[in-house]
């Protein structure tokens, strides 16, 4: 029998969004910003994926009441060249700057075949699949990178350097939802580390190191002073110092140890920039690419592989559809106390 | 006191460029295909990535005597919109199918500010980082994928599907050489495997699978009929996957398992696809690109990174312009031989 702590209330996806939206704006963002966020956090938690639903909630509005965001930011959107389009978030949220110039990098992909977004003076909070996966859905590939806050060790190193750095992409799969995946370039994320200090579990060799910047399988080690390292060696770190370079140095962003919030005690979110690349498939010889997406997707399935990349969030998904999407009811009772309070 | 064996002689840059192209041009490729060739392995062996250098001439030599690879092919360029520019190979080499578009993708790249080249029906048997590194220097950032040929199993999958499918990315680098990184997305090179059987060592755990697609360390087993495993697990396994879909899908190219050699005993080129993307972030916010870069540099190299990617190649490089090129003798007599030979 569940106890009372589990209870759930089941929301639409249009009540959770218009829920969250109210504590945005009641957070200090304008009423165009709340709606964009609140879609994005709705989505997270609807595809359940926790850690970017409404978990994120009280760290919106910690890095709001800081003074350190922008939530009323109007992005500037520049038609830099004919393939590469330019955002100044002016020191607001990434996701209204990528809203506020979509239409125009979707012309200028269609038109040229590739087009660039460069967003800089932007605040990523959120996970980055829903940046990319929309376009997948109108038959474009898509890449996006991010870069965060120091907490990775470049490999070799002993101090951190770049953030989780996120690399996301999407492709059109015929007859399917599209080929989507966004992974952090640590090795892992700091959620994770938190869960296992709790738990008092070691994590596996190569996941972090202490304040010395010595490996450590501790968890309470690498949140004490310590940090994280990137994903597969000095690989991944390649990888994290290129989503450094693309997301920061390409679109005049901060890179991950450029910017101090000390002045700002609560701020939480990562004030850098964000770069996407969308590519149409349909200029090249590949015309047929959503059919051979499906094609690899096939061969991995007989080769073996029990899931493909966002498999499970389209599961959950599709449940949150029928079902509505399920909120345990004492978070529930929070996020409607924070839609009326402001700060 | 050196053997017999290990005795070298040094050539210039230019002399082993020569006698590289006589060996393409006397087994069977027109001179301006020896000319790229021979230029870029020379490259690879100068800058001592031995994978890459004379190690690979007879290879070189037996898939054109198979007939596999049509040495004299002449790539078909076509603009096929303002920042996408095709390639057909015509079942020739890659090299020469970028060399013949590079102008134009240039050419694009600095109008659009950015651009992209998608290769196919193209054989890629070369080190990727020759491909990317002369944007960097005409301060442009360029990202290239290409896959192979399937010895790589999917994460969590038993059977080979992937290529060691490697990715590249070249960035300017103000007052320095370019950073520039080549990386496999396969755990180990091949190559390596071979070399550990020989020398009798296991590998370390998570580099490859056994013919039953069951986890080994025993390098004798991943070569006889088992395959290597994606490097970082699943992360690396979806970055396999998006060079496959890049490199083959986009361009029209062949996916690294589509593509049947066994009509041509001695084949060893992976007839597949490139893709190739140039960015010229001069357009962006980011108007001191290069000097951001050697920024993150410092700080890579403060933070304790003991080198960074493509040191070592040119550290190699500045060693051999001061005293040339050394090939032990025992190589360097088959060199001669293979130049004077045709098959």
């Amino acid at each position: 029998m569940p106890s009372e702590q589990d209870k759930q209330t089941h929301l639409s996806f249009a009540e959770l969004s218009a829920l969250l939206a109210r504590i945005f704006e009641r957070h200090g963002t304008s009423a165009e910003v709340a709606a964009i966020l609140a879609n994005n956090c709705a989505s997270a938690q609807r595809d359940g994926s926790d850690s970017h639903g409404i978990f994120r909630i009280p760290g919106y509005v910690s890095t709001l009441a800081s003074g350190w965001v922008d939530g009323k930011a109007v992005p500037q959107v520049t038609d830099a060249a004919p393939g590469f389009v330019t955002v100044d978030a002016k020191n607001g949220f990434a996701q209204p700057a990528l809203a506020a110039a979509r239409a125009l990098l979707l012309e200028k992909a269609r038109a040229n075949g590739i087009a660039l977004l460069a967003i800089h003076n932007s605040h990523h909070f959120a996970a980055l699949w829903p940046d990319v996966e929309p376009f997948a859905r109108e038959g474009l590939v898509a890449l996006s990178f991010v870069n965060s806050m120091a907490c990775v060790v470049p490999h070799g190193g002993k101090r951190a350097l770049f953030g989780t750095n996120p690399i996301a992409f999407a492709a059109p799969r015929e007859g399917h939802d599209p080929l989507v995946f966004d992974l952090a370039t640590s090795a892992i994320a700091n959620g994770d580390v938190q869960i296992a200090a709790r738990e008092g579990r070691q994590l596996p060799p190569g996941y972090g190191v202490d304040r010395d910047g010595q490996p450590t399988c501790d968890p309470k080690a690498i949140l004490d002073g310590g940090a994280l390292l990137p994903f597969g060696g000095y690989k991944g770190s390649a990888l994290s110092m290129m989503v450094e370079l693309l997301a920061a140095a390409l679109t005049g962003g901060n890179f991950s140890f450029d910017f101090d919030w000390s002045g700002h005690p609560g701020a939480q979110t990562p004030w850098t920039g964000q770069l996407l690349i969308v590519i149409d498939p349909s200029k090249g010889a590949g015309h047929n690419f959503a059919a051979r997406t499906e094609a690899l997707v096939r061969q991995m399935q007989d080769a073996g592989q029990p899931r493909q990349p966002a498999d499970r969030r389209y599961r959950q998904r599709a449940l949150a559809e029928r079902e509505g999407i399920a909120i345990i009811d004492t978070e529930l009772a929070r996020l409607r106390a924070l839609a009326e309070a402001s700060t």
